[in-house]
């Protein structure tokens, strides 16, 4: 290897063998992937401990050669974590940049490492490793926030908000039952977070390039070694496939959308025309030139930053979609996206955890606007449908006419003159008027999944043995 | 009822008793969602019978009632099954359109059917119902497509072709192994089509308008008619949800890509260029002014139907994204993309599988080109690390300049003259460069995952097995 | 002609002259585009004049066929329009369709219409006749908007509403003054849809497959007859490209967000606790359960078709990206999207129009928001700059803590005691606190761009000027 | 305010006088927008020079205040090119970073620059500035690309090479035609870059937060300073619009799908089956594990970036079209994809460029497969047209039923014996059968935009006029 350019070194001493010219330099930046690639370091190591282990145990790679490869991975690992690894743009990504700092370190040694081994089983390998661990993360995230909403459920079993409807006032609810939807919601998107996560755990490596190798492996070990299930089943479909990329990025579209919505209500009922809460200081901003401002801007960021997360499945997906088997390079712009994807909603839930905690609610707020908006106009259509024997349809058409009477007195259902009510509807009677009041309403409604107090308490008690510690 | 305004009668039948003016005649056509709706009819009807049951057996109503209600919603049934309902867009959608002409067929009692239900349950219900039927039937359609590919397979376990990396020739696998990698990835897409399945699977009845309701309802009854797993656990999270048909659509999206990339190939490959393959005529097409061609439409028309999937579920994202619970209408434009990506896939999945059974293969042109660009090259890399000892980043280094040398002479490695091959490694040997043939390269990577005949083979058992009837 | 196999008669005639076999059934379904291509009947035929005239005109037809071609189209044309055209699915195409029955009608001239033709610079014509025509209704949809914007404007010049940031209070503007905001974003969506009919408007005809023709065709002829500004100056870009039909999307897209950001401000103020506006009863839903509810739902369906015009976008642009040159069957799945995203915009605007004639607008309400929260607080701060000669950044200071004050007593700013606020900054006055007045904090901002009603005046004289009619 | 809590002293120092509490450490890193804001760091101190200069000419400030002011910037100016600046996530974005090194510099007088300003038209101003700048670069960068096309194309204007539809020989063109495509679909790219640009040169500057300000301001002076067209005319619009940033995002986006198209093909016609061209090995990489490879890394990156620069749109999109106006927090998320999107397509642009320049191209092989696949079979029906009257519906069948006789007999078209071909048509004679090669079919189609020689020497003429210096 005396005799080639020197200025061709860098890059060409792992593939330069058959070219005479390095790349244009604009390439060679552009064809870079260092700084993605420094986030899947860890896992790059494990994945070559385990490969070097199994390389020792079958015969492939001697003892001593183990020894000193593991050795100067070991090294390479804390440098890494020191800050203290030089990464090189000329050794284009993780594993030639790792590889190439082994070979100043142990020698010839170093070059045997990569026997039975390509890029593009060790990328594949790379990748699922660095998404399985965020997936965890992401997993155990959505429990964190679920148990802030049960916590600040917990005081608000009793507090009677209006439910909406097309963000109008529709039936009353309670704040409790109100932030339990959201705790549904979030556990299906951990669900689908956590079958990401088990879909994915096949391992790699060994399919190297993508058709496998003439060395007797032991997939088997490495897969076990790094925690994978099994190894893949199919070389081509080890190192051609990021569908799993492709899942998880999908898994935290899910997560970010629940959050947006989440987000979308705090910003509204926190508006002063609402009135039903605000966030602590400590999740507000205030304004450079308006002094009196006080902004919901973590949520605001929590909704904005829903776009970038639903884009980066779409990269994915727009790029995976045209491309033939196998790698193509194509694939390199994969990476990020997903793993921005995943620590964006992360983080996302770690704000959204902290935000609920403190949320400041004002219950009396609630209450006021429960009864506005005659929120309690299907409780006297059902009440003339059970006691009066009408039909549903006639009872509703006969509550419309008087939601539209009181209207016309700027007053609500339960105010009517009877007289007035009964010239509607010789149905109508004083009890049934008289019973309109929100907090009755939602204790009506005591079936499985209803707002009613008992129920709802029984729900919170089901969360937090399923979820621990709230 | 008799004194409302005549002109209001259609769309305000059912909920116009506070109306005084009915909708502009533009808003009630942008309003109908009829077209949508006609999709949804089958599950609208199955739901009301399970709803009218329940109420019945509940003592909500009578009996007699439920008698007429059932009757007359057979007649709808048939009706519809006819093409002779008629649908009004007055009705705006399925469920007033049902009512109305059960009003029709049995009078008041039909006005007894809304109890205790709401549009957005009804809608929620219906809509879950239809998705999971085509999920059902997506993941028929892929076991169809993988039963084909296992059927192609089976001619060609031997049959030598070029493994591609970057489009670029690679190293030597089998058309059966390449095969196999689409079975792989269509199992993936199969098992997230069926966790879609298994997390909608809650029934969202009797969450009414979003509150529930204060009829004394059986929601495991109807949960239990329906074939659902159980009711939904919050009455706001069973309206305002729709996680369920972005999560089918996302499903749908990755057999779409799957697919996609498969007939990239095949477009690719069934050029006279590459030649290895040509569709039956019954997938493919001529030209109005070219009359020699015969184009693979099949494929790219499968290609081009996966952008149309992805933005289908791009579309219910935006949508939900911005949404307070708990129903908008904005959820309207949400029911069409969902289903329309599950039916569109699902037609590719049976073209593809047509495509598939029907291929005309050459062999001959595979084995060909199978030898072309060096692709053994790697294998006399391993040749010198078993054999000479060589470090693999030494032994790839001088394979690398041996190519550039054949590339000069235009020759082949294994008909480089010994003594020049040398000149670049004394490690090198004749038996080395004889053993140089894609077929014997293929044999060698025998491990789990490998190309190897009877690796394929085992691996095509297993999945006879697995899928059935192939 | 008469010995090919009957059954494959019909997609056959036009292309089967070296197929043996028909197309599968379900591939006959897959591949045919009629539902889409009976948009584009009118351009087609529209397309065959030129094309029959210029034949003519330079010698490749005879009068005597141009006058039967002509004649018969005319028929054609008079049939579709009448709904007695029998279009076939056989047929695959509308060009296909027409063609035939051309040939039914005038018997084998029909067959020398496709003469220095082909499907491809047909399909490239028509559509890009057809996005043309829905460019212009799309420009003249927003002008029409922007006149309903400028006609309840002119009620509101004085009607004092919160400016909001965050949703939260800001700053008083007029009512006036935001609708012309709306004015001047809907102006730039005109243009970006003028600007792609321009850059649109070249015609494709003549490219023929994509290499032209050897007949001695006349391209100028053909453009000018269509209304297109020149021929396309290569003819592999003009029947290879759909950028013209993705900027259409594009602009669509625009048009649509604007449009929603509109609705989300209806959505929110119309709700009883903004209570600023209500859409009128012709634009609003009730409900089937809750006979109280009206519903923003003009507002919410505008809202929820954004996320499928957006989708259009990003189908075409994800069905282009992968594609070589030239015409490639995946194009035809690009023409539904462009359209429905063109139309689809085009009826939100007319119900935006609508709406936003009708809406009812309560200015009460708005002007008593407009004094909550502090909203002239930068007033203040601007006068304690102005009078009192303080840094701006200072001035923000203190009177952040005069609004904390406030805050914790429950007033407003300037209902403060003076002592009290003195104790915060000794350059507040009496007559500071005096002048912080909604009206007059709007009246003060007279510069270009800002709320000042004469100024907003002027700008509204501008627009009528500029769109007329209003 | 020296009472306040020291440790809010960063964040709060600029709009914390009515807060309590300082923001919770992780909602201080969610908050922050610094790594993007840097880049934004030039404009913001242009920005603020203008606003500086305007005040004092307005006598809003002193004279002597604006020299303070002026110096300070200056000397941030030098320390930030200088990489000396000390930026802090405490101070949240630009804005407040130099506003607080200001006044660190110059004291209380920095204080007095934010008068008559918020961060909201700042902002916007600033990141108008930023875009416009890169649509400047994206549109010289474009000409770069044309350029180095016609460069290329200038060596191939005779060089034949068959043209593809459905990737299927179809008929014959040149390479330089080919190229000559590009250039065309490359200048409308353009065009929507510079109509972009010209659509957002409106200056936000003075409308303050929202609603502009009750100082004294002169609009058009900041507006020609800062290079714009005219200040914006609505001050809500101005500070609540990013459609500008989108228009720039949807520019590059077309720009990267040409370019994604042109990699496309390069990816494919470098492949040995087609062996049409190859990339330079400074635009090619190796592969760490086979020693042969030579792969098109530079187009598959370029192909592969386009999912990210449409998903910059999306995410964009996404987001605005929930927001009501006037500024939300969610805007903060819009930075960043714009930037790098129009970033990443000026990168592709260059290397599209130096690929292109560096292409090795092989004539011989393109020659050798304009000829494979009958692609000059429309010819022959052209002429049994015009030399033997047949309708063209016609003559195509006749030549179609030749094609599947010529593939029966594994021959050419014109080595059918003419005995045969008569057999199918005694219309053929043996001077069509010697006219059908592809150089002469190419020189016959000499219309305008067709692909014979000195019909694409015209464009190229007229291209390196428009384009200069090629």
């Amino acid at each position: 290897m005396s005799d080639h350019d020197p200025k061709n070194e860098a890059a060409n001493a792992m593939w330069g063998g058959r070219f005479s010219a390095a790349p244009a330099e604009a390439m060679r930046r552009f064809n870079a992937s260092i700084e993605t690639d420094k986030r899947l370091a860890e896992e790059d190591i494990d994945g070559s401990r385990a490969h070097a282990r199994m390389l020792a145990a079958q015969g492939i790679i001697s003892a001593e050669d183990e020894g000193a490869i593991l050795a100067g991975l070991e090294q390479i690992s804390r440098e890494i974590a020191d800050g203290a690894f030089q990464w090189s743009e000329a050794f284009e990504d993780v594993h030639m940049n790792v590889e190439h700092r082994l070979s100043e370190l142990i020698g010839p040694a170093a070059g045997r490492l990569h026997t039975a081994r390509s890029r593009n089983d060790q990328v594949a390998t790379d990748l699922r490793l660095a998404v399985r661990t965020r997936l965890d993360r992401l997993a155990a995230a959505i429990s964190d926030w679920q148990r802030a909403l049960l916590g600040l459920a917990a005081d608000h079993v009793e507090t009677v908000m209006p439910g909406f409807t097309h963000l109008q006032p529709a039936t009353p609810v309670t704040f409790a039952h109100h932030l339990l939807a959201y705790v549904e919601m979030a556990e299906r998107d951990k669900g689908r977070a956590l079958d990401a996560r088990r879909r994915l755990n096949e391992c790699p490596l060994g399919a190297a390039a993508l058709a496998g190798t003439s060395h007797p492996i032991d997939r088997e070990a490495t897969a076990a070694a790094l925690g994978f299930e099994r190894p893949c089943r199919n070389s081509l479909d080890a190192v051609s496939s990021r569908d799993f990329a492709m899942e998880a990025a999908s898994a935290a579209s899910f997560a970010a959308i629940t959050l947006s919505r989440f987000a979308e209500e705090i910003v509204v009922f926190s508006t002063p025309q609402f009135g039903f809460m605000q966030c602590s200081e400590r999740y507000a901003t205030g304004s450079s030139i308006m002094p009196q401002k006080r902004n919901p801007d973590a949520a605001e960021l929590i909704r904005g930053k829903t776009g970038g997360v639903l884009a980066a499945f779409q990269s994915l997906a727009v790029t995976m979609k045209g491309l033939p088997l196998a790698y193509s390079k194509d694939m390199q712009e994969g990476k990020a996206p997903a793993l921005d994807a995943l620590e964006t909603v992360e983080d996302c839930l770690a704000i959204a955890a902290g935000m609920t905690a403190e949320l400041m609610v004002f219950p009396e707020r609630m209450a006021a606007a429960a009864g506005v908006g005659h929120t309690t106009a299907v409780d006297l259509a059902d009440l003339l449908v059970r006691r009066a024997g009408l039909p549903f349809r006639e009872a509703h058409h006969v509550v419309g006419r008087l939601v539209a009477l009181a209207d016309a007195r700027g007053t609500s259902l339960s105010d009517l003159p009877l007289a007035e009510a009964q010239g509607v509807s010789a149905s109508v009677d004083a009890e049934m008027l008289a019973a309109l009041d929100p907090a009755a309403s939602v204790r009506s409604r005591a079936h499985v999944g209803g707002p009613a107090p008992e129920v709802v308490r029984a729900e919170m008690d089901r969360w937090r043995t399923a979820l621990g510690g709230a």
